[in-house]
């Protein structure tokens, strides 16, 4: 190892919080830093083929890990980062944005220096990061410890990206490794406010014949996952929102579905909206993922927000997430509501509505479809051997997911497409529901592969999609990342076709030869492909992964008919049709 | 065609100032736009395989038609494009971006909408792209019109980006087709500024025994060309930046080749250092095309900008750029300097100076190299089944170029490989030197081969960069448009490589089977490949593809060495590498 500078004080920061790998490309403001990375005894880069994918392997190495961070230079390589940066933002996760830029000196002279505008001002893209990420750090030599602590304690805590610009002079200056751990911030809750909780919530419970609790992504992001199994345990009735279903295990017999509001299943439906007492926990409702906005809450709803809590008007302020399930916990057993003889059917029937669909306000339900959550079995509705079609497809993979599975689907067909699939236990499912950028799964699967090398990872991606960021696929392959990676090739983006223009050429794409694109990538003959155009070639894939130890990649092409959509993905391009062409609210 | 609405009148603004091609990624936010789009008369859609590929394709249009155009979707969309945006405005490209977003309803809502951060401002992405363009538009039903022709005459006035964020219920609001063309700024000259200009110009001349000529880039933005060959036809010495090698003819006898600072041929330097009148045009010195800041002018240096003249401390303001070159021109001619026997040795000769290096202040020249111009010839120096190095491919490309051929190059070992070679009358040379985004020159071949199909185009590239933006050579095997792909195979970053770091790790890429990467993506047979491991290879594939009409697309994977540096990068990256490690001015 070189000698001690802010560089390595930043490494060893990182590693301190979890930090194994470095994704990003290098350039010529960055160069130097990277020595200092190479030589790091923990910390280990990935060059990524391109920006973008650098900054999703990151998030996706963030979801997993905690913490992800990616490195690139000034202007040309953080712009093209950006994009995946925003996407963290939106969807609370921790990413180090390391930027390498022209020498303190270059900047004073304020020439027009190759990867800036011109202008003699290097301001711009910090101002531009500053809109997507929750920090900002502006290295000097004399603010760069407590800069980098800075921009790491709010990222972790805030749960959002972080910015810290490293001129390349600044980056070799010297700088003593950290004397201590970064204290991070206190985020005890306040035993008052957890009192006036307690209260509050055996007060609303006292008369209530029935509860239930719809869980979101938060739980996640808060670290409150443990807590909320604890509250679950109790035999709690639950649903989760699509977006957080890696907090809840969904083979739990309490779990109802998943909640998208009125495009629910008949059971989440009722399970959430007939109770007399909802608690959510992590939630945030956004268009796509609740139907766009027709989720009708109970009056009497529990709101566990990342640090407070809300009940109707009255907030109760500083309650970590955890100490929140907690009391809720204690006060639904010491209410009786739950107990020792959970039953799944407890909401439903509690609820008083036979038939929670007719009991419904008529109005924004209507419009919506039902759709039943499919119980997975390794009986498929249709023989092996029918033409592969989305159903057929997703429910194939999904009967051959098991423990431990990490699922990353992309914002298309896939994510849509095994939405009301219930997964086995201990599979963690993600997406990006809210950013929703085509293309990301397939970068943030090189990212949380790396981030746990025990997990069977899997990537559900669509053709359009896949082509955002197909260079990446290299990526894992060169660094002989063992996966499944599902490509559906239908041609196009079936996901735009679902909302607008279903035959339209602009929702075509080009046609590649899938699997000669992964033999290109392949120089030493790490990667099985398959062309899956039955339910039963897939599966066949799946067995053959594990046939070769977990240890080799995994293509499968699956083919399907263009114009085949999921339903639950009709029910929601309809909804985000119609919300595009109105003209007033 | 349907009704008129807010696009079709963007549509046919576009139209107007020659865009026959869009290029995007459809997105849900714009998929009703392009429906119009598909129906437009002569407005043709190119999907791109994605966003920053498809920014890069419009910069390349751009750079042949004087306005290109490209079309994302809110967030995940514009912001992918966002570094091709930041490219144009850096390199003077005008771009117009259009950005569909979610409808005014549903941002006055301001609810967690899928494509933002979910904090209910749909203003940062706006906020991020006037960072990176001249004009931004945010449509309103009442404003579109208006806002649509700002946007777009200050976009061509200004040679820099602009942005029009349209709503998708705007993007469909009724408005007639525009009745009147766009009335652009009058940019004519003032004559008093123009007659003080004249009686300057004379007076300088006067006394003069030598004079010569530097163009830049700007010239051929500013639509200045035609006044430049007018004013070097008269025999005037001229170099060019390294930036602007298109806007003179490199053919000429008065042509001295690049003048970059300290590291240009000993022509280059006597004929722009060692003259009693220098006169510039278009010139902007960027660090890496004036060998980091080493240009030395004469005192007497007449600069034509874009819009005015500078003489020492004194400015002509509300001049023209061809009108001052017909104006210079002329007192040239008046003054005698130039005439009817031009001598391209006139300004050597001139400037006093037998050995101009010598005469040369010794500081920062002492350290730079001395690059001959390469004078292009069928013989090469090595045997042409020699095994391939940078200097026998990029003399065995130069070689075969020939009036008509679009060439762009590559940041990298590409651009700079080429720097020092004479291209033939009538070549188009086009880099991207300031911004310097690896990875650009392939979507943007593109868009130049679409903005002029009657070209040969021509890419010259590294394989590190193609790797950035690979996937946008599907879109070009899609729509079948010819060109010729060079690649050079080094396995690795070799810009970076010269800069920093060597051997190292981070310089290394993915191995990818290069000519399998093209069958992928080509299931029509469109391509033919060619690995080259000689310059005979290289001459071969480049006659193919005029065997094969010009009408398929041949790529070239020229496999050189991986530490090989063409001789004028080696010069750059060593001043870059020392301006990096700098910490004081």
């Amino acid at each position: 190892m070189g000698e001690a500078n802010v560089t390595t004080y930043l490494l060893d920061r990182l590693a301190e919080a979890g930090v194994e790998r470095l994704f990003g490309v290098p350039g010529d403001f960055t160069l130097a830093m990277l020595d200092d990375v190479e030589e790091h005894p923990t910390i280990e880069w990935v060059g990524c083929a391109n920006e973008l994918g650098a900054g999703y392997a990151a998030d996706g190495y963030a979801r997993i890990r905690g913490l992800g961070a990616v490195c690139t230079t000034f202007g040309v390589g953080e712009l093209s980062a950006i994009n995946a940066i925003a996407g963290a933002y939106a969807e609370h996760v921790p990413v180090i944005h390391v930027v390498g830029s022209p020498s303190t000196a270059t900047q004073a002279a304020g020439r027009a220096t190759h990867h800036t505008l011109g202008d003699g001002d290097f301001g711009h893209f910090a101002r531009m990061a500053a809109e997507v990420t929750h920090a900002q750090g502006l290295l000097t030599v004399e603010n760069a410890a407590a800069e980098i602590d800075r921009v790491i304690r709010e990222t972790l805590t805030e749960r959002r990206p972080g910015y810290l610009l490293i001129p390349a002079d600044v980056a070799k200056a010297s700088l003593p490794a950290p004397d201590a751990p970064l204290a991070l911030e206190d985020e005890a809750s306040d035993a008052a406010s957890l009192a006036a909780l307690r209260g509050a919530a055996a007060a609303a419970i006292t008369d209530a014949s029935s509860v239930s609790l719809l869980a979101g992504i938060l739980v996640h992001r808060m670290g409150a996952e443990a807590a909320l199994h604890d509250l679950l345990a109790l035999g709690v009735p639950h649903a989760v929102s699509l977006w957080g279903r890696r907090v809840v295990d969904e083979s739990s017999a309490h779990y109802v579905g998943p909640y998208i509001g009125a495009v629910s299943s008949p059971e989440a439906l009722a399970a959430v909206e007939d109770v007399d007492v909802l608690i959510t926990v992590g939630v945030q409702f956004t268009d796509l993922m609740s139907g766009f906005f027709s989720q009708h809450l109970p009056e009497t709803t529990i709101e566990i927000g990342p640090r407070s809590v809300r009940m109707g008007d009255e907030v109760f302020g500083s309650v970590a997430m955890s100490d929140a399930l907690a009391v809720l916990g204690e006060v639904l057993e010491e209410g009786g509501l739950v107990g020792d003889a959970p039953d799944a059917d407890a909401a439903g029937a509690g609820g008083g509505a036979a038939d929670p669909v007719e009991a419904a306000e008529v109005a924004p339900r209507a419009a919506a479809s039902r759709l039943p959550v499919v119980e997975v079995t390794a009986e498929a509705a249709e023989p092996a051997d029918a033409p592969l079609d989305q159903a057929a497809l997703w429910d194939a993979v999904a009967a051959r997911l098991r423990e431990g599975d990490l699922v990353i689907a992309d914002q298309g067909t896939s994510f849509y497409g095994m939405g009301m699939h219930r997964m086995p236990h201990g599979v963690t499912f993600i997406g990006q529901p809210l950013w929703a950028a085509i293309g990301y799964t397939l970068p943030a699967l090189l990212g949380a592969a790396l981030a746990d090398r025990s997990r069977r990872p899997i990537v559900l991606i669509g053709d359009g999609a896949a082509q955002l960021t197909i260079a990446e696929l290299g990526t894992l392959i060169r660094d002989h990342v063992p996966a499944i990676v599902v490509v559906v090739n239908n041609l196009g983006y079936t996901v735009e076709r679902a909302i607008h223009g279903l035959t339209a050429e602009y929702n075509d794409i080009a046609p590649w030869n899938w699997t000669a694109v992964v033999k290109a990538f392949d120089p030493t003959g790490f990667t099985r492909s398959v062309t899956a155009r039955t339910a039963a070639d897939v599966t066949g894939a799946f067995e053959q992964y594990d046939r070769l130890g977990g240890r080799r990649l995994v293509f499968i092409e699956a083919v399907v008919p263009p114009l085949d959509v999921p339903p639950l993905l009709s029910a929601l391009a309809e909804q985000a049709s119609r919300a595009n062409a109105r003209r007033d609210d």
